[in-house]
């Protein structure tokens, strides 16, 4: 057990008590197995219903990695790659699960995480004009991730420009949302789920880092988009014996919108530390709207916080500073963060 | 909810009450993610010792396709395919996922789900002479599961056979335990867990079936057998964040023996609805040790069965005769076994 | 060099004279690489017009296997597998090149190499009613072969059943002609080029085997069957920069009817030692219509015949019997076939 | 064909003559098929002698596309990935081909196609310093080309740089030898066959564009550094029946050094069209000392030359310019390179 503040990431603890008294309630009604059980059924309806996307499919999956691979391999055919920012999870943290799935994860540029729209038609564009581009991977899709890994946000119109682009060029858009709850709960956010089920092909509702034990909800903007998709999860492994498991949990996170609201006390904590180390001279790699906070920490500094923080080391800033990353969930305990926030001004000025 | 009686597989409920009160138990504790949880650790040291398996390696993966799948592309090489009895889990219902990674299965005689010793060293000793077989597929591994798809068991005596071929010829002896607390609660086995550690290069202990929400528990006899592993399951989506949600199902069932003791019951009702049927003149295709039953039923009894029990399809007998499967579980209740019992005692008097 | 007669197959020798003349007197010529030179462009359309298929498209690639597995990975998707004779090239004795590209092969009972369409269909059907078929690999195609790898040969009436059955489930038909030649040239046979085009959905015409120094010309109903078929090829390893090798020996292959002429004196050579072996009293498996000869050959003759005969082994048949395999080929010399002959005589009479 | 001057690439002709009339001198010798024909294995031997590599393999094949990817999938496990120079054949132009096999291209920075060995050490040490790698692909080897797609050359001392920094980290360093005869031959070159075989752990001998039909040598630097690689290659379809057609074009080339001579006069001649192009004030994008040239071209010149030269598209400079590849091979003629010269000298002064 974490004998240390737990601010390294957003997985730390177990799940949202609803779902576990759901677990618990549920536990001996006998029901059918991979995924025709009653609560999957009206998990997906429920998401369908969130995502005004009545003409759409779910399919509930156990990881983000499983989503991802899963996804792109049932979008995509064998001459063709996904283009994602260089810093996407698929490019970067994923053990190459995309090329182990036979496809080519084209880096493009990135800002903070963020791929612009430009840059995409610019790939497009050089590749259509491009005499040899027989011999090259075709573009397939693009992967973007709302909120990305460097906690920032796709606006609205942002990801309609992505989404135009995409349409244009006759490619996929696929999103990311491991930690969507983050991005549905912050002031700063303009893109509903039901936006992301229009302008996006697929996308995922991340459980697992955002009150679930496990668990992704890949939302399909309609039905057979990718066929015989059930084969193609059983074939990676994909299908529980027991889709209760993943059922009971998504039901309950869109029972009462709780999907909607679980993010909002980590953004508010996330605030509050965020203030605090502004307050005390830390400097911010940059500021983000969401749950992840990137501090530029002097190197002395960190064995110090080590010994009663638990955080995320993210880069080497230069020789004498380290990237670290704080982050919240829905499970931060505001004394947890209070005595955060006491340590950092003591660090400061000790 | 199924509202008839639940005996058409053995992951028609949640799990064991001990998991689900040590979920709640736990749920507030912070710790590290990806199978770095204390939970996590203290199963593996609980299996191994289970297992006598000192040297070996423990891994906690999420399904049963799942882990067939990442063991058997961890054991082979591209040149190399899988041996298995025809009616092999992987050779027959895994959507093609050992060749969806590359391996081909290749089907050898089978009776009753088991492969005999001499059927393997016929195979192996004609492809060593077989001049072409550098245009063929490398036989790399044996895949057995125990107890079978068809509820029979292997005996010691012929899984220390299959071991010692597999060893004279130089491939992987692999055991899917899917449902293997049924075999290790049966009074018909002598396979230990210690024997399958100590026979096979890797088995999994199946926990999906066997009393978890999900989970399987992946057994390597010495450490490194398979390098790199973690990094080979996260590129098939099969690590979980949470790893703690299978480390502390996992710690659970290995906690004063819980696993050994899980079946028992299934397999006294099997026993109890074996005799019915006996006593009743219905006709099993054979008789089996664990908690699987298979029944030659008459078609004009199944739509009446049918009403009042869920049961398995398994295959056409003739024109006239279906078979079905009824399968118990840690969960039946002897309430439900009466009823059954009761029916179909009904069913053949009508 | 052999310095036997040489009988053990039908790419012994270089590549017929006419081949070779045509690359000496366009050697200097300078051309497009990439099956953009005017020799690949005219091979297209001789091949297209000999196959009246107008509206269908020729890819020229190295080899048979390859051929196999860069067709087979273009139709399937990924949750599809392939039906072939068990005895298919592509089953036995192509490395596992088809599951190394992820797909299933799902053997059929065959006899001589040959798959009945009824059989066929009872797989299809069971398949469709098959309530966990989501969980089994989809059958995606059928594969045969003319001539088989046991030299015998589909007639127009049969090609056409097993054409309506797949057309009637919607899956692909497929036939390997590595031999083609052979089964052209032969009087038995009642399928021409164009039936193949008409029936099958794409087929390849070989032509190592038939007097090319390498190169099989794949055949495809319909343009666009297969999107994007060029960078299927290029990711396979399948383009050569000088398509010219292979466009040089198809164009001349398919000037003057050369293909379907160049088998004819082979199949009079397998006729002359079939003979000569009944006449003697030697066993045959079976007769074949083709240039392969099967001989059930008594083990203490065979080291004699090999001191003088390049054969190939091709089972054991019982403990004193053995199959071998004679192939005569467009280069056999009409000596070799009489000293073949004599020693067959002497052999028997010994 | 091609009317115009022929400088666009260096397959556009057939192959040297001495190879058609060896083709044709043992068109008629029947030998073993699959590489076990004589041709094969003298060529095996004088290759081996070349390059002092007496423990080493050879193995032939068909292209270069087809050599990388059996090459890379031999040597890599699964979660291994490959360094390459961003602009890498590997990369760029082989329709994904290592990616379909299931390994990612990890882009290094380059410089006119060098990766330096301190940003290969960089990757390898970061990669090896982060705790989170298990998350990430494993570097596995490094691939270079030589010469490389840009016309440039490694210096012994960089060879054996890159060498050093690999064997350190215990990954594998893999050259792409498509245009080595033109390397050999370059009076700037110091790196020897032997010393590509000394180290490297596995390059390859380019025959398709160094005056061969097809075909280019792969060296191992030990036996068995890749086992079972005959099978590998087979499941690739890269296994020709007719071995000889790679055989005898070895053989010829090996054959009193043809293969260390044969590049000369393509060098000679794009010495002279660079310095016919810098005395008429051309711009090149960097000087090269083999056997490509590129040259920044005014678009307007663009269209005229194109009517009376074949030459290749390479890329956009700016607005008003285009960069162009001009080649040579050892097929180039006098009087072409002339008339090349003649005519770029008018351009620049109408």
């Amino acid at each position: 057990m974490l004998s240390k503040l737990p601010f390294s990431c957003d997985y730390l603890e177990g799940c949202h008590p609803a779902i576990l008294e759901r677990l618990s309630n549920t536990n001996y009604q006998s029901c059918d197995g991979y995924g025709y059980d009653p609560f999957t059924l009206a998990a997906r309806d429920k998401i369908l219903q969130a995502c005004q996307a009545e003409d759409g499919e779910v399919f509930l999956l156990s990881g983000g990695t499983q989503a991802n691979l899963i996804v792109i391999s049932g979008l995509l055919r064998s001459y063709e790659g996904v283009l994602a920012p260089s810093t996407g999870h698929i490019n970067a943290h994923e053990g190459g699960a995309i090329e182990n799935g036979g496809h080519k994860v084209i880096g493009l540029p990135q800002t903070l995480g963020k791929v612009k729209a430009e840059d995409v038609e610019n790939y497009l564009l050089n590749w259509n004009n491009d005499a040899n581009h027989d011999h090259m991977v075709k573009p397939g899709m693009l992967y973007i991730s709302q909120p990305t890994e460097y906690g920032t946000l796709y606006s609205l119109a942002e990801l309609q420009h992505l989404s135009y682009i995409c349409r244009q060029y006759s490619i996929r858009l696929y999103c990311d949302g491991a930690r969507l709850a983050y991005s549905l709960a912050s002031r700063n956010n303009d893109v509903s789920l039901a936006d992301l089920a229009r302008y996006c092909d697929v996308f995922y509702i991340g459980g697992t880092k955002c009150g679930a034990l496990c668990g992704e909800a890949v939302v399909i903007r309609e039905k057979n988009l990718i066929p015989h998709f059930f084969t193609i999860i059983k074939q990676h492994g994909g299908i529980l014996a027991k889709g209760r498991l993943l059922g009971i949990q998504f039901d309950e996170l869109f029972t009462d919108d709780l999907y909607l609201r679980i993010g909002s006390s980590a953004l508010d904590y996330a605030e509050i530390i965020t203030e605090c180390l502004k307050d005390n001279h830390y400097q911010l790699l940059f500021e983000t709207p969401t749950n992840q906070i990137f501090v530029i920490m002097e190197n002395h500094q960190l064995q110090k916080l080590g010994e009663y923080v638990s955080y995320s080391y993210w880069e080497l800033y230069d020789d004498e500073h380290t990237v670290i990353r704080l982050a919240t969930s829905w499970a931060t305990r505001a004394a947890d963060v209070q005595q955060l926030c006491t340590l950092l001004e003591e660090l400061q000025n000790s």
